[in-house]
């Protein structure tokens, strides 16, 4: 009877964030890191309450969160407005004042393990180290530390401890993609894989007994998969692996030896559990799509958080005895009812080379539809657009836009090979995956050939100038969120720290300079004729602010149609929700403006 | 093992509060009104589950919450800022924007009903009768409105509909102690006691049936009770009272026909539950000291906002069958196990004219207290010291401090003669009763004679002023905030439109000057020997600075150590956290200063 507006585009971005959670192993208390108040702190559920109560005031988040197994205290790390350095404190059991634990301001301190009494808490810190890390053990109640293990060669740290503290497993890391993982048994070290010499990650160790190491690794395969390493008879062992999916986390049920492994495949997660006497497997329907922190107890409970594209993050309760999921906290996106927002459909096709591409397609429901369809380059390109919660296309889905995001080659997820294909090749073979997507599109008559917009951030905003550059003729109009237009001058321009990992994904501004200007969309700004909106951050240090102004001016002078927000308090991407609810509005009425 | 840093004062007030609260009928939501996110704003509970997600995002206190009986939107009214001018709007069932249902900016539009089918809403405003006010009925779907009934000589607003609508109640309030009730029947109005030109009060009606409707009055008795008025034989019958306690609300189990009376005595609630067959009645116990709201659903299960004074405002469900009560929510104080806090326990005395006194005494445990004890006298003066949550008690508890707060001749909830001894003496009668408390106090061995703090805020300023003046030895410092200085001055800086209520309150400054000036602090300056903080708020229209500055001016002429703080944001009270913190932080500091 009453005619209810529609929601306004804030309500889709002020949504709750979970970024964090921890349960009490007598499942009494869940411990959850939230930005109830605006701002992140800590907020404790007494269960079966799930009303939630403030532990802290402090406005940031917490990088860790740990219960002592005697409920005295709550191990809390923030860092200082993301500067990366978490500290290490103690909360009582009622929250309020931090209690230093481990303090070196300005140094990273990451804590990883307390020890079954609660007394010693171990972690990795780069104070006494940079380059490489220590890790070390400290004695809670009496503050003395004790360095434990020594970075060489690689950062260093420490992972798991064994329940009875006998030994201890590590990692060294050399990139994201070669992670080796071992075992330090008194003065001894061992390898968890057979040959830590070949690229390989090694990655979740879990102690299931003080001889047992569960973890999971892509040793010699293209998929991540779950391993065991026996401490007494230096055996690995491959427990479980599935085809075509990444292991992401793994979790065990000691009491009852079941391994629950938790695997991406490209725009979800599945869970499978595994029962430890005979490895049979089955598979596990998850509450969400897309798992963001898992943590076991003792009662074999399994509480998750996690997402959908629907649904912002929420925590679950899975019982061990009947399977069943519980949600214990009820964000949401205000004003809408669940079955108002736009669910992704995963869809696939082949693309030039036959390469199969997987892609979501958001298809608003029929009363909604106007017509329109966006085309989405996710960002990265080392990333994968996935069944997560966005409230930009949520909320331009409840516009009436289809959003079409493929995940062509280079995405991640689909195993290592197919994230390679992108390295040295931004410009080739991305971006015909883009094309034949959007031409199976047409072909499916899932969108109009006349009704087309293309939209993209950071890798996605370079795709998007590139794909205007060069295949104008699909789009009515375009938005480039600080994307890359010279790739040129954005390697020159990228901190010399990160000189040597861009080389090996994108190519020498020297050696590579013809393929480069080949791939850069400045080359192409004579075809790009559709009206374009770019928008880039003062301050972004990964996209400078240089690439934007050069296409912009590029395209003045040839009298184009162009928009162009500078946003003087951002970097790459944005922090504060004013900026993101500005630029989204803008968005929407920039697009309002060139349908026809 | 770890020793926690001791709370900051900022624990005890950054607690949240529930404003209000509204209960669907099927009990599966409940909307509270809290302030979880720095700014009020309406929430939602979708039992059983009690994570809070919000409605809205207005950052205002909401007026009233009413479900639509079929779930498909919510009444809430919302004033701006505290305007006190509430508009009335609807919300979608998952919440949003807001749907305006009546709205006259700047004008108050009360809403007091919905209709049994949700489609129509009764309301009171001033909209079109700035005076007396008039009442309507507006159709929810067309927004058609229909006055029903027209204020005259008094300020009259509609209180309760039949479940019928053949009849609807209302007020005419002269003041705040004289509010006659009626029923309207068509063109017919009744009064609901035997005599509406008699000074008493009919408050909370509610519609039993059609014919029937029960609600509290003190019609010709010194405490409210609940009667029952029966409109076809215009029978008035008074159904329940219990000797010295006041009947402040009630509510009525229809299925089971059971009537609920909350009750105040002085300190704290009480809830009674009568059967209204035979009207027997038994106690039911509270989990709250005070009770704040109250919902009863069809169900017969009862809910209640309420404090104590080491708990700030929670909501309890009281199941029918059971008998027991369910906390809902978990607000508390931050990094404080509620153990810690003070409790307080009821005393009494008997003051100089053996009229029995009593009070709140604050003791901290043993091993925390710090030998000193702040005497308060509470503002008002028609207002009472009670079971509530106050920070700054709790504060100042957790230091070591007692506190000691007596509800002197004029406090309410003692009955009408008890509270009219203030009228016209504020300065003879009160002062005497907190002299006699000191007494008492001291001679029950319960505060040390040469450790006793003085402090209190508005008519507590003024008194903490006056004993300061007239009994300076048995203090060490005193704390005054916005208190009266000059009771002259003070009656000709009041707004025109209090001058007669003010009147008859304190008196006249012509005709009473004699005793007006008997009664300032002002005239006692010279006994003011002990080191005073007084603290202003600049804009205080009730208690303008000229009455503090004056004060000030007095003392300092005589060399008396005074602390003066002004507060260039403030008027009457603390309206912003950061304001009470930054007070309440000075005020410790200040004892503590004066400690021998």
């Amino acid at each position: 009877m009453l005619n209810f507006s529609s929601p306004e585009v804030n309500q889709f971005l002020h949504t709750y964030e979970i970024s964090l959670f921890a349960v009490s192993q007598d499942e009494q208390r869940i411990a959850i890191s939230t930005n109830l108040s605006g701002e992140f702190d800590v907020w404790m559920l007494d269960l079966p309450s799930t009303y939630p109560y403030p532990m802290t005031k402090v406005g940031q988040k917490t990088e860790r969160l740990m219960f002592d197994p005697f409920g005295r205290y709550l191990i809390v790390s923030f860092d200082k407005d993301g500067d990366e350095s978490p500290q290490i404190y103690a909360l009582g059991p009622y929250g309020g004042q931090l209690h230093p634990i481990v303090e070196a301001k300005g140094k990273k301190i990451h804590a990883q393990a307390l020890s079954g009494d609660g007394e010693r808490i171990y972690y990795a810190s780069d104070k006494d180290n940079p380059m490489y890390m220590n890790s070390y053990k400290n004695d809670i109640t009496s503050g003395e530390e004790q360095t434990i293990l020594v970075g060489t060669d690689a950062l260093t740290f420490i992972t798991a401890v064994a329940p009875d503290e006998s030994s201890f497993t590590y990692n060294r890391a050399f990139s994201n993609m070669y992670m080796g993982g071992y075992v330090q048994i008194g003065e001894q070290s061992e390898s968890l894989t057979p040959n830590p010499n070949l690229v390989h990650r090694v990655r979740s160790p879990i102690y299931c007994d003080a001889d047992t190491i569960f973890f999971w690794t892509d040793y010699e395969s293209e998929f991540a998969y779950v391993a065991k390493y026996t401490i007494s008879c230096k055996e690995f062992i491959k427990v479980f692996e599935m085809d075509n999916e990444e292991v992401t986390n793994i979790q065990i049920d000691k009491q009852n030896r079941l391994l629950y492994a938790f695997t991406s495949n490209g725009v979800e997660d599945h869970l499978y559990q595994i029962c430890l006497h005979n490895m049979s497997s089955i598979k596990i329907p998850l509450p969400v799509s897309v798992v963001q922190h898992t943590q076991i107890v003792s009662s074999g409970n399994l509480y998750i958080s996690g997402v959908t594209e629907t649904k912002p993050s929420n925590l679950f309760r899975r019982d061990a005895c009947t399977g069943e999921w519980i949600q214990l906290t009820q964000n949401r996106v205000m004003g809408v009812h669940p079955d108002e927002l736009t669910k992704a459909q995963k869809v696939s096709y082949l693309s030039n080379d036959d390469l199969e591409i997987e892609a979501l397609l958001f298809e608003p429901k029929e009363e909604r539809l106007n017509g329109y369809t966006i085309i989405w380059p996710h960002g990265g390109p080392h990333s994968a657009e996935r069944k997560k919660y966005r409230g930009l296309f949520q909320f331009l889905c409840h516009q009436g836009y289809k959003i079409f995001a493929p995940n062509f080659r280079g995405s991640t997820g689909y195993g290592s090979s197919f994230a390679k294909l992108a390295e040295q090749d931004w410009g080739e073979g991305p971006r015909l995956d883009m094309v034949e997507g959007i031409e199976w599109l047409l072909m499916e008559g899932k969108a109009d050939r006349k009704k087309l917009f293309l939209m993209g951030g950071s890798f996605g905003g370079y795709m998007s100038l590139l794909l205007l550059g060069r295949h104008a003729d699909y789009f009515q109009a375009v938005v480039d969120m600080y994307g890359e237009s010279d790739l040129i001058s954005f390697l020159e321009s990228v901190p010399d720290s990160w000189k040597p990992l861009m080389k090996l994904r994108l190519g020498d501004p020297k050696e590579d300079r013809e393929r480069l200007m080949n791939d850069s969309p400045i080359s192409y700004v004579d075809g790009m004729t559709k009206p374009i909106f770019i928008i880039q951050g003062a301050n972004d240090t990964r996209v400078v602010k240089e690439q934007s102004d050069k296409i912009v001016r590029a395209l003045r002078e040839r009298g184009r149609i162009v928009e162009y927000l500078v946003l003087e308090d951002e970097g790459h991407g944005f922090s504060k929700k004013e900026n993101e609810i500005l630029v989204y509005k803008r968005i929407a009425a920039f697009f309002e403006k060139y349908k026809i």
